[in-house]
């Protein structure tokens, strides 16, 4: 094989691995509404890594356990009795070799007497990692779009270049 | 050519037509949506087989006639006017050759005299076949995630290893 | 190399390239979301070329620095500080060669006194063009979904063999 062959055919392998890599974390990423909302408690827990930490703004949750138990207990148990549904947005995905990062958006939507309630919008951004299993979420956090300062911070996170705007900095 | 040359050429096709099918099918999968939210009925029934189920909790719609005839509706043409968005989540795809199933999530969300009210979330689960015409839905199933046991067990089908946590399973 | 290898490399250069070119644009829509509900005024305006167009059912902005002023605008930053989601759905992309058009949906969800409120459904059209910076827009077109004629149209004008129906036309 020659050189300028070699040379084109590891480009277009890299190039086919980072593209395959962000369809496969997207994936990972649009999973995790499917099953928390039928509560497949292990399969939730399995897209983490097994000492991932899922951070949301009232609960820390370390550990695979933790995130199982969250499926499993009486709160989470209610919201699927009662019709609920985890809408994610696709996610932004940032890939570094065998690392990546990704932001995005969730709404907690819940039926109740009046039909159904928009509970929350949430901010996610996610840390993930290449396993021998594929991709798994080393980190995700969730902050909640109320106005905390927290939340557009963890959305800016994800953008290294990013500036957020503010009155006092004019 | 050589048979490790031609081994990774086909390698890199086989690996390449999986990341254009999964595109194709989530390019299908969000443009129902518009397609729908203006009427474009043709265009709608266009994206089953022609003998293609679409089944919703209300309605259950065989072959492309009767999706079409959905559409033309008077019921769907007042959605239309008053002010519609049939909003869908991007789907996860897996793909299996030249057949494939998606999940997703669907809102339906009317304006009104009190404004804008989410009238639904559902979970939706598509079968899909390659064709001569490209990618086309075999089979729609929606079920709205009002609580019925019917809506999670939709979402899970779609995982095959996936089991659903039940308070008595413990 | 033999013509029959180098077309087959370059079949495949060409398919990378529009999937690769497809993901791009997702990635550059997906990311306006987070960057204005942060206040990323630059990063923003930064997403359109120099006399880029944002066209919004009350607003015009012709190039950057009017889009910049927008996300600095006192307005704007309310919604930031009260809490806000600019939520957009994952978009359909046509690609041709070094243009490229998609629609998507966006949902602004505010958070106020009583929860989070969804203030409007809108229709979202796209026209973007590849520079030496990367994907970049050259119009977005965005239409409330009320009711207006406009906005079903908008949402019909990415396919091009689209037809919609209506009652009168029969």
């Amino acid at each position: 094989m020659t050189d300028a062959l070699e040379q084109r055919l590891a480009a277009l392998e890299d190039r086919l691995r980072a593209v395959e890599d962000e369809q496969a974390i997207t994936r990972l990423i649009l999973s995790y509404a499917p099953l928390v909302d039928s509560g497949c408690a292990d399969q939730v827990a399995g897209l983490w890594e097994p000492d991932g930490v899922y951070d949301v703004d009232e609960i820390l949750m370390e550990g695979q356990q933790q995130i199982r138990a969250m499926v499993k207990s009486g709160n989470h148990q209610r919201w699927i009795a009662g019709g609920c549904a985890h809408f994610a947005g696709a996610p932004h995905i940032t890939l570094d070799g065998d690392d990546a990062t990704a932001v995005c958006y969730t709404l907690m939507i819940v039926n109740g007497p009046d039909g159904f309630a928009l509970r929350r919008a949430t901010a996610n951004h996610w840390t993930l990692r290449r396993t021998d299993q594929g991709w798994r979420a080393v980190n995700r956090t969730n902050r909640i779009l109320d106005g905390r300062e927290e939340s557009p911070d963890l959305l800016a996170s994800h953008f290294p270049a990013a500036e957020r705007f503010r009155k006092e900095s004019v």
